[in-house]
């Protein structure tokens, strides 16, 4: 039988989503928990996997399991053995062709930042400083230029074997959180490798007046990542919901 | 010579604002590291305490030092002696007659809180969980209640000393700040002891329905602490704003 699972993590203690030998990751964690309660193997199959540091609000995984299981019940012994910092918030029954990274339609991120000279330390908690000026406006004045489909190759970490760089955005946002604190939120059919990080690390370049706003679509179209902008830190980056 | 500091905490790790024997307070930390840097015993006063666990987007004070000092230079060398969960953003001459608590016009806090059956820990670092179905709309019809003048005797931690409890409520927001996760923004000209928990205590009690919509303007009238809601944990609270 086949579940989906909805569950969510901060990732600052853990070296990534995925299993790797001698580390600790949210996947291997996850694993065991469940093994332990349902008493037989269990490996889940996340939507994709989420860097060092990253967190997850909303992640989706599923996993096989050989006997039928009470998802509530499930739920609540499970989230006893695991830590502090991973929980699961669902589980459902889904079809056998269900498939949690391959029937995933659109996702959503979130990238918190704060503007400030100097640091406000509950705000490092959860979103990463921007220690210069910005232009806010600017930056969302450049955000319609990522709207729509676009070959992302510009904004894609330069190490990806993936050949097919084509992703649909849907929706991106800037919403400002109170005071210095803001959210750039992204919606899209998929991501490339560290995609919101540099893409957020060009929206930044252009609120600080490095890059001019219409610069970036020339970015887009010239595919070569140099032109973009850096990869902004981990912290900061949250995967916000995966729809199917 | 009369100095205007405004600075910033994380007070998860700390007894609260206060100086207290044997205890680590942030005005503590904050005077030992000034005293170092300016060389001459430096007292602080604020606008106000914050209670153990409750943090500060920007908090004032004042002080008084004997010679004339770098405002720039002394942000940078106290902030690099802190400990990381508090910061000095400016320091700003003001006049003799400046006093940060009684000069105090106008204050803004936030609490934070997200709503799940279960746990989301992302937001377990910023925000206060509220495990029920809350119906957010009715807590939006009750915060008009709260608007203007009143006796917040009803909402004041039982022991206090304070006699009067007048005081003046201009905004107070409900705020959500995407998926589960919201803010409550309160702005008055003063807020008495345990004031904005209890409010949000009362406000959540509308949400879940024990407490009808209608039946705060009553509470508020009674001036009965025993009939408003209980007081929210300090996590997610934040002092966000302090106006003279």
């Amino acid at each position: 039988m086949k579940y989906k699972i909805k569950f969510s993590y901060d990732g600052t203690n853990y070296s990534g989503y995925q299993k790797q030998p001698d580390k600790s990751t949210i996947q291997e964690t996850l694993e065991n928990a469940l093994t332990t309660v349902l008493r037989e193997q269990i490996e889940i199959v996340a939507s994709g996997r989420t860097d060092a540091g990253v967190s997850a609000i909303e992640q989706v995984a599923h996993m096989i399991v050989e006997t039928e299981i009470n998802a509530q019940r499930t739920i609540g012994y499970v989230n006893t053995l695991l830590p502090e910092d991973i929980r699961i918030n669902e589980i459902e029954r889904v079809e056998e062709d269900f498939h949690a990274r391959y029937s995933a339609k659109i996702k959503t991120y979130e990238y918190w930042f704060y503007i400030g000279k100097e640091k406000t330390p509950v705000f490092e908690r959860m979103a990463t400083h921007i220690g210069y000026d910005v232009d806010v406006e600017k930056m969302i004045l450049a955000t319609k230029y990522f709207i729509g489909e676009h070959d992302f190759g510009a904004f894609c970490a330069s190490n990806t074997e993936v050949v097919n760089k084509v992703r649909t955005i849907y929706d991106l946002n800037i919403v400002n959180l109170g005071g210095k604190l803001y959210k750039m939120e992204i919606t899209g059919n998929g991501f490339l490798y560290n995609m919101v990080r540099i893409i957020m690390g060009t929206l930044i370049s252009v609120g600080i007046g490095k890059t001019p706003v219409e610069q970036v679509e020339k970015i887009i179209n010239s595919k070569d990542r140099a032109l973009a902008g850096k990869t902004m830190p981990s912290k900061g980056l949250y995967l916000k919901k995966v729809c199917y």
